[in-house]
Formats: C-alpha cells, structure tokens, sequence
C-alpha cells in the first residue's frame, strides 16, 4: 500500500497512536482510558445483580451501554445534555451502537441475570470517538465479567465472553481510502465507515454513509480490508492490556 | 435463484406488494401513502421559504426529517413519545438516517435558501418501515420541489434533485439471503441490513448488524447482491408513480 | 329550514360527506378512518387485560383516549409535541373530552378489569377533528368490545355499552346557526359549540364558547336543535358502519 | 324556589359565602383574594408592556391567565407540577377557560401592545376554584387595566373593559338543581356545568357535563336559569369591590 | 447598639413586624401563614403514613420540604417552574435547606415510619423568604406532629421534635451589620448570611457569602451575634403561636 | 495540634495529597487535572466572545459554572441526569456555588463583555468534591484569563483576575475537628463545613452544616481556624502549577 500525504504523515493503513490504561478508576468493576490519538474515551463498566424488569424470570443478562460527551471535549464548548433536558439523536445512536456491540459477542444465558452497564465519557474528542468506546469497552467489560467470577457472582464454569469486540472507523478522504479518521479527515470525508468486527474477524456492525457523493461496491470494498486490517491490531492491543494483572479494585 | 419457503409465499429476491399513493394529503406540498405489504407509511413534504438560523446567509438551503409510529401501528400498542416527554433513541435514529439520505440527491445551492422537512408517520408497522419511509419520502420530496418550482419558489432552471433515491431490508433468515423482510423475518433474522442507494445505483448507506452469530464477507456481498435488486425494482415504481399528473394542492 | 350561502353550498343543517372505514387497521381491536369532507381522523381501540394501579381490585375497568394531530395535518406544518418534549393544552383538552365521551356510555363494572386505551389521530384537519374522533371512537370501541367478547375476556353475557355516543359542531356564522363547520367557518364563527350525545338522545357535553360577541339563549337553543338533527344522522351511519361482518383481525 | 336539604343548609339558589379581598399583594398591578365558602384564589393581574412576538405590530394586546393549586389546597397533598416536570391536562383546560373568557370582555386594540397575564392561583380548594379564578380575575384586570391607565400606558380616552365577566358553576345533586357546589356536592353530582356571564348577561362559555346519566334539555335549562341567578349576584359584589378606592400599589 | 439609618428606620438588631397565623389552612395537618414584614409565605405541613422506597422497614421516618414562589410574588413577574418544565437552581437550594433544618430537630426513630412534607410558597417576596419558610414550618411541622399523635398515628409516649428551629438572616449593608434584611437591603448587601438555629442556641446551619468584597473573621463574628439575638426573639413567637388551642382541622 | 487517628493516618490539620495537572485537554483555552487524594476532578474553562442577552450592553463580563459527576464516579453507579431529564438540586447547588467562589475574584468590567464557562466534571468521587473542583477551576480560569490576553481579546492592561480562589472541607468528625474530609470522614461526620477564600485570605463562601448535633460558636471557630490553614497550602500549589509555562493549546 502506497504512503498517501494525510496531514499527520500516517500511512493510509497507520492506526493513530493507541493507549489503553486498564483500571483507570478505583470504584468501578471494569475500566479503562482509551486514547486513539488525541481522543481519549473513560469507559467504566459496573457490574450489578438483577436484570430490568422486562427480562425478569428467563435465567439471562443484559449488556448495555451509555456515551456522552464532556462539553469541552470539541474544539467549542456544546451545551450539556442534562441542562438542555433532553438527550440528543447521536449520543442515542452511538450508545445503542455499543450495545450492540458488545452483545454480540456475550452469552446472556452464561451472565445469568446481572446487570453491566458500561459507560462511555468522551474526555477529548479528535474523531473516531465511537470506535475508541467500542475498543476500550471491551476491555473494562472484560474485568468486569472476570472481577463477578472471582466474587462467585458470576458461575466459574461460565463463560459470558464469546469472542473479543473491536472498532475502527475508515473512510475515503480526498479520493484515497484511509484508516482511522482524526476529526480533520472525518470532516472532510467523502464517505464514512465504522466497522465493529469481532476477535475471531466476523462483522458485528457496518454502518457506511456517502457523505458527498455515494460511493461504489468496489470503494467499499478497499474500505472494508482496511477495516479489517485495524481490528486485528486493535484486538491485539487489547489482549496485551488483559494479559497484565489488574489493579486490585477498591470496594 | 431458487426460491425459498418463505412464510408469505414469496421467492428470496421478490419485494411484497409495493404501493404509493402519490397526493394523499390536502395541504402538503408533497405527500405520499407508501405500502410494503401491511407497512404503510404517511410522507408529508413540507416547504417553507428561509432556513434555520445556523444555515441563514449562506445561499443553501435544508432537507430534514422526522420519523415517528403511531402507537398502535404495532401489534401490541407503545405509549406514545409526547406524552412520555421525550423521542427514543430509535426514533431519533431512523429519523436521522432518513433526512441524510434525502440530503444526499439534494443540491442545497439550487434549493436555495428554503427548507423542506418531511414527515414520515408509520400507520402501520409489519417491518421495513425505515426503508418505506425513505422510498415514499422520495417522491413527497420531488412534489415539494416541483410545486415550489411552479411557484417561482425555486428558480426554475434550477435543479434541487440530483438524482433518486430509495432504501430496500435485507437479511439473514433461517441461513437464506432474503429481500424486504416483513415483521416475522425481521425479528428472527440473523444478520439485518438496510440499504440506501440512488437511482443511478450509488451506495449512500449501508447498515448491516449482526442479530445473531457474526457475519462474513460472502453473506454481505449476497445481501448487497439481494439490495441491488430490490432499489431497481423500487426505483422504477417511483418514476411510475411521479409520472401521473400531480393532484392540485389546496393553498 | 332555508338554504344559507355557505361557502361550500350546503344547507345549514347538513353535514359534509361522512365516510367511516371500519377496521382499518391489522392489529388493533377495534379502528376506524373516520372521515368529515377533507377531516380524516385514524382511529385504534386497544384492548388490554387489567388496570391502572390506581383502580386495581375494585372489579371495574378504565375507557380513556389520547388524541393528537401529525404535524402536516394543517395548513401550515406545527412542530411534533413529542419534539417539544410537552404535550399542549388543546391536546390534552380535546384527549379529556374524548375519554368523557366514551365513558358515559360504558359499563365499567361489565367491563371487568380491563383498559381499551383509543388512540385518535388526525390525519388531516379540516374542522371538527374532535367531533369526527368521538364519533368515529364509538365504532372502534364497539369492535374492541365485540373483539374481547368473542375471546372470553369480557363475559358473553356481559354489555359494557349501554348505549352509542357521536358527537357534531355547531355554530353562528355569518349570523346564521350551522351544522358541522368546517375549518373555514370554524375560524370565522361567532360562536361555537361542540355537542355529545348518546344515540338515544342525552346529553353527554355541552361546549359553547363565544368567540366572539357573547351568545343569548335564543341562539344557544337554536344551535341545540341543530345539533340534535346531525347527531341523529350520525348514529344512523354509526349501526350502518357495524352492521356488516368485521374483518378478521391479525393477531 | 324550595329550599333542599343541601349538606350545609343552603337553598338551592344560594350562594356560599363570597368574599373579595382587593390588593391583597403589594407588587401586582392588579390583585384579589377571593373567596367562595373554603375555597380560596389568590389572583394577580400582572401588566407588561409589549405583546408575544405573533401579535407583534398589529396595534393589539393580549390577555391570557395561568391557572395552578398549591399541593396542600386540597385535602391530600398532591405531587407540584413543576417537580413532576410537566403541566396536566386539568391545568391547561382551566388555564385557557379563564383566558377565553376574560378575552370575552376585552377590546384588544384598545388595550394596545401590552400584555397582562392574570395568574390564579388556588390556596385552598373546596370545589368551584375555576369559577371562583374568573371571578376573582376580573377584579384583579379591572384594576391592573386602571393602573396602566393611570400611568398613561393606556390612553386615557381608551377603555379596553367592553363589559365584566363572571363564573358559577350549577350541577345536579341527588336530582335536584342546585348553585355554586362545593367539593362534597361536586364529588357527587350527575351533572356539573360551569357558566360564564358577562355583567350584561351574555354567555361566554357553557360547559355541562353528564358525570353519570346523561341529560335532557329541560334540566339543562334548569341549570342554566339557577346560573344566571348566581352571576347576576356576583357581578353585584364585583362592582362593590371595584366601588372602593384602590390601595397604593408599591412599584 | 447604635441607631443606624437604615432606609426604613429600623435599627440594626431589629426585626421587621413578624406575624405567625397558625392553622391558616383547613386541610392540612398543620399550617401557617408567616410574615416577615412585607414578605408571606404559606406554609403547610402534610402527614403521611409509610416513608419513600429508600427508607422502608428501618423504623424511621422522614420530614423534607419543597420551596416555591407565586409568579407575581415579586416586583416583576417571573415565569412559572411548572410551565418551563424544570425547577431552578435557586428553588431547589432552598427547598433542601429548609429540609435539612427541620431534619435537625427531628428524632425520626420516635416519627417511626412516617413522612411529613413541609410545603412553603411564598405568596409575596421582600427578603427573607427562606428564613421566614424555615420559622414558618417549624410551627406547621409541630402542629402536624401534634395531629399524628392525637390520631394515634405517633406513639402518644413518643416526641419527635427534640427542639424548635428559627433562621434570619444577617448581613453587612453600607458597612454596617444589620438583621432581617428586605429586599432593598439585600440586593445591595456586601455580604449576605443565613442562619439556621435551634430554641437552645445550636448552629444548624451557617451560609455566609460575600456579594461584594471578602469578608473577615471580625465581620463574620459580628453578624453572628445580630443573627443570635434575632433568633431568640423568633423562638419567642413561635412559643407564644403554639401556645394558644389549634383550631380544628378539617379532614 | 495533636495527631488524630484518622482512617488514612493523616494528622487532623493534613490535607491528602493533592495534584493539579495544567492543561490536561487540547482544545480548552484553560483546564486542569485536579486530584485530592483519590478525588479526581476535571476543569475546563471555555472563553467565548459577548455575554448572555441580559447582560448585553453593559460592558461587563460573565463567569459562570456548571459541575456534574460522571455516572461511575462514585462507588455505586448513578443515573445521568441528562437521561433522567432533569439536573438534581446537589448537582445545581454545587454549580452555583463554584460560579459565585470564581466571580468573587473577577473584576467583570476588566472581563469585557466575554464569558468564560468553567466546566468541572467529577470522574472520581472520594468527598470533597465541590472544593476541589474551585481549586482548580481557578488555575483554569486563570489560563483562560491569560490565554484571552495573548489572543488581544482582553485588553493588555486590563486584569480581570483581582486574587485568587481556594475551597476545603472541614468537619467534625469522632468528636474532633479535621480538615479536607474523605467520603469515609464525610458521611460520619457530626458538622460538615465548606469554606471558600481568596489567596489573601478574605472568606467567600462559609456554608456549614449540622449533619447530627447542632454545633456551637468554639467549634465553628476551631473549623475555621482549619481552613485558613488548609487555603493557606492550596493557594501555594496553585501559584506553583501557574508557575511553569503552559502547553501550547490546539486551536
């Protein structure tokens, strides 16, 4: 693959810098700051017992998950969410998007009924925020699942992870497709991709968009080995940061 | 292709029975009753001069939308979101994938700076209420144009529409590839997509989630194989339907 | 009774073409598309097992209605009351006025503890849209009655409907008593006034407002009268519109 | 007319004991404490220069009314509406009923652009606090009406009162007629109806509803002569308090 | 202490004409009308049987308090909570101190498993609103403790209120400590505080700020003193309203 | 003063350990990192050109603040308020009181008419909270302030900083007053306190409560004696993290 001239010198196919800092908070029973770049994303996962109403008595879990921007994460301040009263079209989007995510690759019957919630803070925001949420969530849902085994919440015998879940995002910008959009390439993209695959390479989600003109089978194509390319070494980092032992949890 | 056992009869690649009733409201300057099989959805197109305050003295105008089901187009009826005082994620979500894919065959210049939002109400849901809202919003959109233009609204050598645009469902039943999933399909499909392209056969969405087990390249190249099809076939209906001779509004 | 100048040709004592479509819908107990000339309104009657908690244990049941209009229903488009995160006062005003209505004809204790919730929704406005909801709800509340009879969850010889209810607008134009006014008479009239009345000719509501000279007594009965006559005729398409065999429902 | 054994010795035809405090507040252009038996209204005519910006520049001024109970008026505390973050459907209805009907006795053009708001709020309740509110109200306008006059805001030669209004309620209690109910005959009434007169003895407004069996034309007419009764005394202690002279108001 | 020219001639240590009308209410189970010069607050104190979700089966109950002014209680008219859908900052800061300094003499294991909500709106506005709500309520709150007993819903051996509990405010204006500010004063007071204390003289709460300039040790301590003195005499009247016969309450 | 068994073996008049990292985001023109023990807090401070509509003209600035903790914050999690839809009265208390600590030390007329918002976001929660949060929304603030003046959008020889802002806790707790309380101390503590004072040591804010006992004039002295110590230290390390050279902002 030929060096394209992206405005930070990267490779059409170079990850930004990632850093994953497992248990970054103290209280909660899965964490992480996940930083692609300049974007760094604080993702909490908490573990409780018991299941909402509506899935009550079935003998499964639930996974779910909530992301929200700080106000000064952008480059101009954005009026919070809880002052204006109402949650907004995209934070729903993104955080239904998690969820998804990170169902696909739980067994709810192996959870038993237990509750994780995970949630996703955008700290600073430079582009590819959902897919950074979606990488670092793993990895806090990951303890949080291993932190409720070791307290027998959670059957030792069970396994809720069935695979490893990864985002990245890709696009084509000035006519060349690249991966891992900062903020000045997302928005002047041409078109947009985010590819959630999982550890084992299957797709868990493609949401692709014309942004300006719309784009042909062979263009999605490119972007979807790019895609794939990125998770794998996204999967890797995330394995690295499991492999390590975690920072004891302060109840 | 073969054809499968469907539930309804139907082969794998074969849409349900498509209906647009162009002009079925009074008032709108364009509207449209769309029926994919029992879905039925109401498009209101509606023009209004000037645009909102972010947009005002750049010369562009705006396409937007809003997307909503009445609570008992479902088979067991929802609250309805007014009077739960806020919009769901879901609904947040279809309404803006909606208003992108209008956004995508407008030429915003030669809209000038005049605003259409077009309203999309499910009447009635049994599955693809998404994909019927954007193909009937289409045509409501080309009325509202049409009728601006009649009123020296838009100038008249000036051409808003670039192009056409329609969305079809797709998705993985019982292993098979199958085209326009009614309710039944849709809740036991294992791989779900929606497809947004134009009539000239241009990408501008592409949603695929993985329901189930992930899926693999050779499902999604079947499934955007299936989509193709189906935009075709639904492209052809819109330009039948915009062929008549528009109803007279009542001002 | 004189023929008046009304700006549509009819007599002051006759109503716009009625059209009531029964069951037209798939899923709901009961439903209607209720038409007055240009005034369609959708109507769902949702039959559900049990309560609200607030009348659990008492052996009666609850008949209530949420009314509201789509956004294009009108001449010019109002913003959704789900958007506006508030339903308004004339919403919750004309909801009120329907749920009254059909309680006045229903025996709650026949009931049993069951909720049918009928959903109103106007689908275009030309005046009369609560008359028209009233009027068109007792045909789809007949049939979810009808509905949960035929399977045993109200008691066969059990009648929760001990009567008919329709409602009609009257009022002073031009000078002149009218029946049935249309959104153009309606923003011009003197005064206006909205009658309930059951099919054996009670009274259930009484709503006059004076516009805008205050109104005598003389004129009050005048409109009275003239209400009574378009009840009548109302009623009478009412047993018309149920005497034929229901559609089966899909459930 | 006989005298019935109403629950507190009253005819009939008789009123509970009315009382009108004006300027009972210090700040407000206008103001009354009225009360009806128990029930008690705290009205404050507020006067601002200006009109919503709909009205802008068409000469013409508004009068609207904002109607609320304190949670501890009635004989369980109810939850604030503010806490529970949305107005009811009760609110709204009274609300805009006493804002229609002192509209009734307005000349807006003579009102020129300003605003008053009459703001009614109930401190204690015992039935009738709607009709007690615009009672009270016009006293309250009355005076907020002089002191913009006095101040020169309204020209001196201008007089936006084209007559007073008052309010009664009427119901049928264990089959008689009866006038002005408190909270235990209302909480039983068959039917309840509420009338607004102007001092002239035009109707305004009439609401009658059956809260059990419906109603025939000849109680209605008994209904409405006891009403008539009660408005014409009324408007008496109207004017009596308005004969006074008005405490200085403390700007 | 000297005479200081205060704008309505009142000393420095000296309290506006304070009036407390016990039982102004006839539902509630314990009630008062308080003045603290131009300023009135209705004050209602409603008891419950049973206590919040949170608090069950402890054995102890809870006393909380809402806070809310009439629109026109001011100078100018202030929109209503209600109708904006949220309650302000300044309300709810309010509302939970005035909670806290009933809780503060509140045994609530001698309350047992009860709830009494302290409600205090504020008919007219001229400084002071809080601490008059706060020596308001402690007379409702005794009032409904003595209700409970007398009903046998508090055990006749039981007494939840362990002392009594006044607040005033304090503040330097034009260099000079000064008591009970009203409006005038405190809107140009350098430095404002509230303090809360009990019948024997304890602290509850003290909440100092500095308008203008910083304060120092010596100003804080001169103001406590004021706030002392004041507090013995609002002790005094409180005593003297709860020592006459409660009119009996309507249930 | 004697060393007291503290949970965490800190001497009554010892602080945790605190740490302000400046400029811990990119975009804001001021922030910081600020840690007090395991509290952690992050500021921004956003500088925007002109004020709010109601100070418009005046020539003066505004500095306000919002404070919110991120769901996971604490040890169990808690629901966001922008889902709930509504901001809770702590979270507006808290606000509030940062935005008063911060104004008391800016001269808004030096300020221009430009806002600066100080966002203060909890990501870990372990008491003292609000003190932390205007201890280091001051260093913030102070960026802003400078950055502004760099830009030209401050005039050079203005100051709008006049001193600068400190906050600790203090309380009693066991019986003996301690500074900077943890959420252990907090939520056993008899009285809690909260001052606020500038580097040349004048009181801002002084808000104490009695969680249990009231508390009396020699332990309101010894607690103030605390603080003064405790702002004494803090205002140090702010000077010193204002010290060194800030990072370069990315506009």
């Amino acid at each position: 693959m030929t060096v394209t001239p992206r405005h930070d010198g990267r490779a059409a196919d170079q990850l930004r810098d990632i850093r994953i800092t497992r248990n970054w908070l103290d209280h909660a029973e899965g964490s992480a700051l996940i930083e692609f770049g300049r974007t760094r994303v604080l993702v909490a996962a908490s573990f409780t017992e018991g299941v909402p109403r509506w899935l009550k008595g079935q003998g499964t879990g639930w996974v779910t998950s909530e992301y929200e921007m700080l106000p000064r994460s952008t480059n101009t301040r954005s009026d919070r969410e809880s002052r204006k009263g109402k949650v907004g079209g995209r934070t729903h989007e993104i955080s239904r998007l998690i969820g998804r995510s990170l169902r696909a690759i739980i067994d709810t019957s192996a959870l038993g009924e237990n509750t994780i919630v995970v949630d996703c803070d955008v700290l600073q925001a430079d582009g590819g925020t959902r897919t950074a949420s979606i990488t670092g969530a793993y990895v806090a849902l990951a303890d949080a699942v291993a932190d409720a085994r070791s307290r027998g919440l959670i059957a030792k015998n069970a396994n809720p992870l069935t695979d490893s879940v990864a985002a990245i995002s890709v696009g084509i910008v000035g006519g060349v497709p690249v991966l891992d959009l900062d903020y000045p390439e997302d928005s002047t993209a041409e078109t947009d991709m985010n590819v959630v695959m999982t550890g084992s390479g299957g797709f868990v989600e493609v949401q692709g968009t014309a942004e300006g003109a719309p784009f042909d089978r062979d263009e999605l194509n490119a972007l979807l080995d790019l895609a794939a390319g990125g998770i794998k070494t996204l999967t890797a980092l995330q394995q690295e940061a499991l492999a390590g032992e975690a920072r004891a949890r302060r109840v």
